[in-house]
């Protein structure tokens, strides 16, 4: 199917998605020189070194790939939507298991620093973020990849589905912010102000991780770059829906 | 003209825009006491009181009547476009030179207690909130307001300044979740672990802003609560136009 999108907006289109991921992949490493390079390395036994792979787990999973999950429906636009749909959700679940490694590692650390839970904003924005994500994801999975739910169930849950997944996408870079904030602050407090090195790649990071979302929000978004209506996809859509529900097509 | 949406549909609008306007107004409250019952109230003196006015500004102008300056396209969908431009350019002013006390509250109070500026990750996404208002507001003002731009150009810049105006405001919650974390890590660090009071207010207070962005969010971009096209208005906004540019109209 061709792209009814004149020419200069699919090179605006592409270079938007590729800035996107060079801002989105320079968040990720700085993320790694950060905790590897100024905060002593990585490791799995509760120290300071496992707290380190929270942050990396987090901007890995929960900002970056959870943004490419979206952004396949922008990008594979013309391609076929069932490959697309199952593609997101693979994505998804990637985002998922590593934002729980993530999220195991900061308690793991925690106990056996022997640090309270769920005490800062960066806590609680962090868990209602997660909650929000794993309960999008099953939501996800039934109503769009297994034939539960009916077509009309779908259409009235898929405006939801596409806000909720901009806000938690706003809300992981977001926390991302507040937790920068916060390890800046438990640790160089004292040379913070003087604009030390580890400060401004941190700050650096932040600022990458608001763009990076600006970016997706504008092409997830633009109406120029929305998947085209496919009448006959949504046909098929419909005779699949009505034969698994047992009723006669309304369409042929 | 009538609205052509459900009973069903304008009911919920009804309580969403009720619920946006008592959480935003629980967030200016909420700040309001805890600079004012926990950080010792409000001076113009260069003291700590000083700064005291600088979240208060920053969430009653940059967040909550930056929101609704932009809910009042939404709120007033059914009045003359005019009226509704003029009370959105007027509380955007508002909130403008409410923030820009709020800012100058800040730098003042850094420059008496020699504390140096525009270090920190929420300064820096401060100011860039800040530069983009500034821009945003001139901007709209050339643009929609005063009679510069011609329609196409002004068909042009509407989806970027409807996109921006979203962005600020997730930026302005973003920003002061990031003011939050900060003050209380510098205040109360020792103590904020241990649930005290103040650690929990300012966190519901950071809460609050998350679901006021979100709500506003909601009501801003869905479909349903958008002003309906009136192609009467239309017409006489391009006779208008043609007239202002010297050309003649394309419609009677």
């Amino acid at each position: 199917m061709e792209d009814p999108a004149p020419s200069s907006g699919r090179s605006a289109f592409v270079w938007l998605v590729g800035a996107s991921q060079v801002v989105g992949l320079a968040s990720v490493v700085l993320t790694g020189v950060w905790m590897g390079h100024f905060r002593g390395g990585f490791a799995w036994d509760g120290t300071a070194q496992e707290f380190n792979l929270h942050p990396l787990c987090m901007v890995l999973g929960l900002v970056f790939l959870q943004g490419d999950a979206i952004l396949v429906y922008r990008v594979f636009r013309n391609e076929s939507k069932k490959n697309v749909k199952i593609l997101h959700g693979i994505i998804h679940l990637l985002a998922l298991i590593i934002s729980i490694i993530g999220f195991v590692a900061v308690f793991d650390f925690h106990r056996a620093a022997k640090i309270p839970d769920m005490y800062s904003l960066h806590s609680w924005c962090g868990m209602g973020t997660m909650i929000l994500f794993c309960v999008q994801w099953v939501l996800g999975l039934v109503f769009f990849l297994l034939p539960v739910a009916s077509s009309w169930l779908r259409a009235l849950y898929l405006p939801f589905h596409v806000f909720c997944g901009l806000v938690l996408l706003a809300m992981a870079v977001g926390t991302s912010l507040l937790g920068i904030t916060e390890k800046l602050l438990f640790s160089i407090m004292p040379t913070y102000s003087k604009f030390v090195s580890e400060g401004v790649l941190a700050n650096t990071l932040g600022i990458l991780l608001v763009c990076f979302g600006v970016l997706l929000g504008y092409l997830i978004t633009k109406e120029d770059y929305k998947r085209p209506p496919n009448p006959e996809e949504e046909a098929l859509s419909v005779h699949f829906k009505t034969l698994t529900e047992g009723g006669s097509p309304t369409t042929p």
